[in-house]
């Protein structure tokens, strides 16, 4: 072992220890009083499930490589509760330079939660080639940006509260990618990143997890909660079986694969987070569920054979096709579905406002993809 | 492998696509839109509870065979993915048909979750036995056959609508049990039936996941839900107090035998189903929940060395003594004890009216299994 | 195996049978129609997630032992019915001797899962040193006195209801210790006491599935559920971060320790879980999580070292330190935090009243836990 590497692990503890101490002091001057006026009983169980969601799914999806099997659970965990609070002090932090308003309470704790996906979603890209300092400084990076990045949207752009955490997905695949691509190449002899069955089964049953509580995680701030449940388990439960099925034809012996069914399981999940609580048809959710998995998969294919090596890109768990592509694809959707929408309500007469609404759709999300690759860049 | 086994393998895809293809074309057409009145608030958290339990809950006990570890988990998983689709498609169906009232929404989608729990139960009966494409069809076929039976009950028998569901586990194991006895008897050298000591680990705790959900299952749909939760709850204690102890008594050497308390923990809770929100008394509740775990037990002997043998039955996961005969008490005892309570109520002067609903509830009772028995060696 | 052994396998089950039967007949005469007034809409998730982490968590968390490894989840499963039916009972005697008043129905229930916490602490600390009997008989008879100490502190003392609940953490370790204090020694060359790395694992996914449902665990009876929730949460998240900063600070080479993890990452959710209702500064949760993990990491350091050996206490899962130190300190805060708010609101100027709201805070503290001892010893 390196004495640079020991010099880095002895860092570890002293970095935990000035951070949280630095969240106590703020939490001590900065934080108000609880006096949240949601009623806790009709929002509890939802946070209680992309709370277990969080820590356990994505634990498990991490678990893809062998040799960072359980490590990776627990130093998950370390970042999800680093995180989490970091989250609730840079909420405070604009709430006291006023621009937005005063919401702490059940509601920040679950946006805490929300915004960590983005993290694990990066981490997972980065996996087995950073250390912990290094996923320490880019889980609070991370979090800084994204929730600046939501800020101009929600200011700027216009983009309801609750919107902009959906753009969680995008961020975090592209944020991972551009730091990934920071890094070096490994050399090829190691075999750190095989992966073995039992570490295939794992992360398996964490996707299958992840897809359970999917709903919650789309619902939990949506206005229309029954809308949002029904499209967002009707657009997974479509994926699902897209991503049997095109597992099942894509292979040559007609068998699943298991890596196939791991990144496109989620798809459906993804691409309907934008759109889920507006969507009433549920064809449409269905649809989309259906295009997200295929996506996918054709993505999974043309992305690892012509375009990765190109850019000399390491994605280690397969995050661009799995939630980058998907959640491109809902942004995509939930533009094209907004136009329809509002163009057949006022019968295609104002185009002016229309096109208006378009830009700052498109606008957002433009916003969200440029501020992920540059920071993520500049991070990495 | 042969090749007649291939052709099996490579129409699996195709079949799931043309299965997805009509749902979605279904879908388009005929779904309305979303306008369900039920409040989520007090409902999506039993639904979760519920969708958890088909997918992961039976899943792993699903995992009692060696050969069929984890990819009955995945397969499983398919089946369900793909049953709720159809299942929400052909209660539309019946909509557009007039049978019903129209209830699309957070209810629709429970009912569809809790009518896979007969086909999971099935699948438990032929595992090992059927290929990918026969558990398919056998998937279509027993949903649309139950959601007829469910409509036969309703209409001409008067059963409440929440009650028809909860046939579902008198359904799946005749079902499947009748399914199973078409299939021809394996060679017995194969080791294809044994157990690992793995397996039935995983297989007891998804037993164990399965107890911990099952008052939702029992109440999701039920008017009185606390009575509902408490009398479940203590019908499933008193069972998995019993399973352990009638383990320890007819083994030979007092230990517990994970075979005896992975069927038996469950029948409680089978037994009580019917008649969870209707009882007062808590005591009666334990008494099922005792009965329930004592036929259980006595049917796992005595089937398995009289009855099986002669029917040349072969029951993979003891469906029949842990769902099937649980269920027929628990029927009988819906009947008794709404009878005690007509004839406590009316003093037993009005006998004919007595008589007359008996007749509707051993018809509805006797009509569910000899629909399942039927269909099911027809299907077989 | 010896005879003497033998016996005591044999007599388990006849134990149960007597048990099962002397609760069902209690059940047949003394217990009243259900006519609980609570809705369960508001209530229901939370006694789940209490369920769940009950037979999940702690079944997990148990399994520190090569030995005990899923047949003690097993035995932690019978015990759990068997004594939720027990307390359920023993808190309907205590409504019949007038003591208190009736609220059967699910608040019962949830109380008496709760109160199972008190015996699975306790079942930590003598693990792999009681047969099953003495397990069985230590469980009716921890969960009789706790009971009797609930109602000292209720009638006696004017705690109010949910906060005897909570000295449940206090009352299990400190019974646990007492008991196992008289158990005697094993010889140095059994291997049983030693722990795999796979049981470790085990152990600590059980503990961060226990953290994970702490919330609801607190919150569940509380009449500010709001805050109990934000409170505990983020003492737990600092709890969780001081866990892995003490660990990485106190081992040699830098790495995180599995057992300090294991034993530090609840202590937050036992400090704060007398006082989390009512804490009003989110800061205060916080230092008084991070005060847990520090007092259980040095305690475990201290304790194995000094305190142990003198009194040849030994201490399976480490139960002092997980739980009786953080619960001691939870209750020091509860009185501190109680006299500096009394205080301020009368200016001090009352001292009479303040000096007898301490007495009785500290009289129920010590009441607690010298009823856990003394029984304690009396049961070991």
């Amino acid at each position: 072992m390196p004495p640079r590497y020991l010099n880095f692990r002895c860092s570890v503890p002293w970095l935990i220890l000035l951070l949280q101490t630095l969240f106590l002091i703020h939490a001590f001057f900065g934080f108000p009083a609880v006096d949240d006026t949601y009623s806790p009983s009709s929002f509890y169980p939802e946070f209680q499930d992309v709370n277990h969601m969080v820590i356990f799914g994505f634990g498990f999806f991490l678990m893809v490589l062998r040799r960072y099997g359980f490590s990776s659970t627990g130093f998950n965990f370390l970042l999800i509760v680093l995180g989490v609070q970091c989250s609730v002090l840079v909420e405070d932090l604009l709430v006291f330079l006023r621009v937005q308003r005063n919401e702490i309470g059940m509601r920040s704790l679950a946006k805490a939660v929300m915004s960590m996906t983005a993290v694990v979603i990066s981490t997972g890209a980065v996996l087995g080639k950073a250390n912990p300092v290094q996923l320490i400084v880019m889980t609070l990076v991370e979090l800084i940006i994204f929730y600046v990045s939501r800020c101009i949207n929600r200011t700027f752009l216009q983009v309801p509260e609750h919107l902009t955490l959906l753009h969680v997905h995008l961020f975090g695949a592209y944020f991972g990618l551009a730091v990934t691509s920071r890094f070096p190449e490994p050399p090829p002899g190691l075999d750190k990143h095989r992966s073995s069955p039992k570490s295939d089964l794992f992360s398996m049953l964490g996707t299958v997890f992840v897809w359970v509580f999917w709903p919650s995680f789309s619902s939990i701030l949506a206005g229309s909660k029954r809308e949002a449940v029904l499209n967002t388990y009707l657009a997974l439960a479509v994926s699902a079986v897209a991503a049997f099925l095109l597992s099942a034809l894509t292979s040559k012996d007609g068998k699943f694969r298991m890596a196939h069914i791991h990144s496109a399981v989620l798809a459906g999940g993804v691409t309907i987070s934008h759109t889920a609580h507006s969507i009433q048809h549920p064809w449409i959710a269905m649809i989309l569920g259906l295009l997200g998995s295929v996506i996918t998969i054709l993505g999974s294919h043309c992305l690892q054979r012509c375009f990765h090596p190109a850019l000399k890109l390491q994605d280690t768990s397969g995050v661009h096709f799995t939630f980058g592509l998907p959640a491109v694809l809902g942004a995509v959707a939930a533009v094209v579905l907004c136009v329809l929408e509002r163009g057949i309500e006022t019968q295609w007469d104002n185009l002016s406002s229309l096109g208006y609404l378009v830009f700052f759709d498109i606008g957002a999300f433009c916003q969200t993809i440029s501020t992920a690759l540059i920071t993520g860049l500049i991070t990495g």
